[in-house]
């Protein structure tokens, strides 16, 4: 069994990780987590070390408890949700766990638009963690 | 660790249970089915009958592997989204499954307001399929 998680360093995501390991466990799977960023012009320099470093650290989380894991920065033109979603298809991926939690201004718990693309069109079961 | 699933009969209801019975058996968990009706002068006496059905169909599905499960068919004036939070609240429930597969005329999946607002509100991780 596969599970992929979208990691963006955010709490959220780190909760998605967490919920990840868990899931690994139960299940004997291997994790996958991607990092995704748009690339081109509308992407610094700054976010790719970023994106990096996030993953280094997601990928020493799952190492510590000896939770196969393989990570990867996609940046091919792509939205987070749609990068997801076109990894878990090409890579038969069993589960996708996502973080949502988006505030507004006012602190209203929002939907986004990369995690509403997900469990619309993710070809497998999808987690939402708070 | 306790699974709730809202089951309305449906074939991608019947998809969250199939993914139920796979987690509650990983996890060692027991498994709540809640059907939801809103009551009153809005539902009929055959839908209390429908509904009653579906449960008693789950719970066998769940019985043949011998997976604890428990149902109850809420009437308490509430959407489903509504009912699924609350009662996932009161009962220490880790993971809601939830079927969201919902078509508009022209065949589009929709994001339908009962799956949202479950996976906005839960207290828990939500799982969707589709």
């Amino acid at each position: 069994m596969k599970i992929l998680v979208g990691y963006d360093g955010s709490n959220s995501a780190k909760d998605a990780l967490a919920l990840a390991k868990k899931h690994a466990g139960a299940f004997g799977a291997e994790v996958m987590v991607i990092a995704s960023l748009t690339g081109g012009s509308v992407t610094h320099a700054v976010e790719v070390e970023h994106a990096t470093e996030d993953l280094e650290w997601a990928k020493t989380f799952f190492d510590d408890d000896n939770i196969p894991c393989t990570t990867k920065l996609l940046v091919r033109g792509m939205t987070p949700g749609e990068d997801l979603v076109d990894y878990a298809g090409e890579n038969g991926i069993d589960e996708i766990i996502i973080g949502i939690k988006r505030r507004s201004k006012v602190g209203k718990l929002l939907f986004g638009s990369n995690a509403q693309y997900v469990i619309l069109k993710a070809p497998c079961p999808v987690v939402t963690v708070k």
